[in-house]
């Protein structure tokens, strides 16, 4: 924190935030819930800008379904953690709380006075609903106080994250130009005789040099490294004939993150492998050309699935196809077998196939796209094509 | 990950691993559970010496009261992430998961299968305590489908984690010693001139100098900003007259963290900062010689509370006197009021009360101890007086 302003890019303008918490607690109440607690993380971000941080004391804001104002429940002692959000200058109560108080019990008292005026005035416990990162330390105290198991909530959050406005296509599309400027750049960094760990370094110096605020994950998984997928960085050296998989991004100003892998080549790929390789790229575009509005998630997961088993490939595709992407790096919707969600615009997500031969290499090509009208916009547009880097 | 075999310092012995199960199933039971579910952070780095992050993907160790050996659930992506742990030399049961499997189901037939042989063989839902980390995402499908309401775990890990055995002593005073090492260097980084920033920049380097493996948090409080106990760090410039708010620490090998604070003047206090600051010094001596085996942790906060309240500066002290410290920076015991736990040998946390005045200036000292039989140990030796150094 500054004795400066805070800086305008951090967040966005109140009435963005405003809407944001309407439609929050329009969503609550549709839902049939009585309210909404929200405790720090990306989605108290997404609804107030607050990038407060906190553990074994609870920060929540809570919504009533009733469109009442929110409260924000803090310590007092981290009363500072607020300032650079929307929350004054949305005239939220803010109740701060000191050591020996129950926050829980502030908090249900909050939703026994917001519910009092609404549905549950009866006397019934209110259905409460609590954002998916609050810890069990915070979510089953709730319930005791509340008198009523938590719910997730999910299916309110995800609703309002999951579709991005123009603002946040805005943020999505600077990190995604922010992270091909580095993609552009390997072929600085990856070359025989350098480690992973000493290419990392440089890739992380450069994410932040292209506009990122920081490097929030690197893998550099060369020759069998790539072949786990959630391999990271190593000591071991890049040789002549390696396959790296290169899978990076991070954070923009306000807060929404770039996540692109492209897969290298130091030298001349061998036949086997540019053809494998070919096959993985006709996957990806496949599953790009299915993304549009209408249809479902997990078909999109079938498009770059089916293309890779036409090939006798479906053994090497060993994860999903993609995530959603905003405020989290992994967020809804997730591009998995078995989520029916259509797909609507303003959606934004990886599409990212990848092939896997154990103790050998790895590829895996992904780009963010936004969902249009008509199909999807890729955010990353650096060639899909194999990166042939000189060995040399 | 590297290709070289695990640091073996990054954790301790299997054994120690294997005791701390068999306790935690020997916990679980007396508190009348049927199993505890422990997902990724330091609840199960203490328990397997795993360093595994998660996220959306279940990652979990299913311990049942039974003594039965426990499980660990993890996504087959993820199955590497387990490599650097104690789990497959203690030939624990790994159960891999991919996406479409619900593992929160997998973890209930883990559990019923384990309950089956033990108390919950009537078809009783079985009682489930979840660590107090747990993300809402799993602890909410897990009540769902094990069919009770979860529970809290802390009991039984505060039990274990609470108690440092020598191992887990030793590593504390090593964390101890290296964070002094950094507070004898301040003289070279505060100065006139210079920035807070500019400081936190040479301190975190210092931090990783002296042993730790990062630095975990560095706060700067100069003049005004020394008033908020919660300040990090700005571009302030020091002045000559400032009280400066040096709070510092990080994790050494195998984790375990330091934690210390010492204010410092630049150049000579006026007289009214110093008396007050004697004041401070006299309150964290009281808690110190009061903190052994037998008084309560609220009668710690008491007697640094009482201590500067006897000289009207009870308002100045806004926060409480301590937390616990280990794996994690806060854990239990928390020296508060309202926590009735009485110490025991082996307990390890801060003593750090703090003087505050809004606008002006602030001070803080903070030692971690360890309680001994007939007393505790300060593992911070550097001197509490307040640290002046000179202007220029």
């Amino acid at each position: 924190m500054t004795d400066s302003a805070p800086q305008p890019a951090t967040r966005f303008a109140a009435a963005t935030y405003a809407d944001r918490l309407a439609r929050a607690a329009r969503l609550t109440a549709d839902a049939g819930l009585d309210a909404l607690v929200v405790g720090t993380g990306p989605d108290l971000q997404y609804l107030t800008g607050s990038r407060a941080h906190s553990f074994e004391r609870l920060t929540a804001i809570v919504i009533p379904a009733s469109g009442a104002p929110a409260t924000v429940v803090v310590p007092r002692l981290e009363l500072a953690s607020l300032r650079d959000s929307a929350i004054a200058e949305l005239g939220l109560q803010v109740l701060d709380w000191v050591d020996g108080v129950d926050p829980h019990a502030l908090v249900a008292d909050v939703i026994s006075g917001a519910a009092n005026g609404g549905r549950a005035a009866g006397g019934a416990a209110p259905a409460v609903a609590v954002d998916p990162a609050l810890p069990a330390l915070h979510v089953v105290p709730l319930a005791d106080r509340t008198g009523a198991p938590a719910r997730l909530a999910t299916p309110v959050l995800r609703e309002l994250r999951m579709i991005k406005d123009a603002e946040e296509v805005d943020a999505l599309r600077r990190a995604g130009a922010a992270i091909d400027r580095v993609h552009a750049r390997m072929g600085e960094w990856l070359k025989a005789g350098r480690t992973e760990r000493q290419a990392a370094d440089d890739i992380a110096a450069a994410i932040v040099e292209e506009g990122h605020t920081a490097p929030e994950f690197i893998i550099v998984g060369s020759g069998p490294h790539g072949a786990d997928p959630h391999h990271e960085v190593s000591d071991r050296v890049l040789a002549e004939g390696d396959m790296v998989v290169i899978d990076i991004g991070g954070p923009v100003e306000p807060g929404y993150n770039s996540d692109s892998t492209r897969t290298y080549s130091i030298g001349e790929p061998d036949p086997e492998t540019a053809r494998r390789y070919a096959l993985l790229e006709a996957a990806q575009e496949a599953a790009r050309r299915h993304a549009r509005p209408g249809v479902t998630a997990e078909s999109v997961d079938a498009a770059a699935r089916d293309a890779l088993a036409r090939h006798g490939l479906a053994d090497a595709f060993v994860h999903r196809t993609g995530h959603g992407i905003g405020l989290s790096v992994h967020e809804e919707p997730y591009i998995v077998a078995g989520n029916d969600e259509p797909l609507r615009p303003g959606m934004a997500f990886s599409i990212e196939p990848g092939i896997y031969f154990p103790g050998e290499w790895g590829a895996r090509i992904e780009d963010i796209v936004v969902v249009t009208d008509g199909g999807c916009e890729p955010l990353n547009t650096r060639p899909r094509a194999l990166g042939i880097l000189p060995a040399g």
